[in-house]
């Protein structure tokens, strides 16, 4: 049943693959709840739409 | 106001208009709230994107 | 892998039982995707923590 | 560590960089948190993706 | 419809209260959508519950 | 930037403090992305608030 959303920039699907594996893995050995029970979503966004302090990432990069 | 966050995979217009529909319907009918109250918003995402058990989801379906 | 988060009021047991069956059927019925493969999170919050249009839910109802 | 996702239709550049900017003004000010604490999210989607009462939004907009 | 969902700490009902007003209002503003289209959830945790760059907020309090 | 948000069962401090530590280093280590831009909120329900394959959770551990 636990569910993990991850809001991240654009990533490709290996690095998606590789996140799914360790972050289920991660929440596994630290909770004893068996992998199959885990759910990962990855929303993937552009720069454009992330915000920290107060500026647009994509400003923060130019 | 509730608010129902649907994530799941890419959808048709037709399937998204019809669970719009739908799952306001059993919200308000068991709730006895108007439907007028309700939002629904559905985040698509691609089968990269889902990991189940640890596994991404494009994976799976190879 | 579908995952439906509901954001709303305090609710009793039985009625979020059955909105955990109904929306699951729903989506289910819809989607012609099999019920096991649906994951509801019902986040219950206090009318102070809504706002529509501006004005916390909690002041609406005095 | 405050985090704002905000879920809204397709919008520029121009004003998802005015948004993050007033809405971490907006939260700073009324919590005395430094901005630098905020991140904020936005997360897109198409008007077929949203439903308010039941109805899809570009069903409302014909 | 658009909808904003702040993750933050315990909060007390007035701030919530002026978060809601000013949040809609910088949102409304910048998007030129009327108010009364804007849900605000405000989703509070403890401190326990929150991590920035891997350590618990708790701790980091001691 | 990126946020991790995990919805799940009541867990105690020191599990909480483990997973926002294992969770932010196996993301780190994959994106390549320095821990301290990692925020991580854990969301906890009760078992009344989840839903499996349509079934209420705390119904399944009767």
């Amino acid at each position: 049943m636990p569910v993990i959303k991850i809001d991240m920039g654009l990533t490709s699907k290996e690095v998606k693959k590789e996140l799914i594996e360790k972050v289920t893995k991660a929440m596994s050995e630290t909770t004893n709840i068996p992998e199959q029970h885990f759910t990962v979503i990855i929303s993937e966004g552009d720069a454009d739409n992330f915000g920290v302090g107060g500026v647009q990432l994509s400003e923060m990069h130019k």
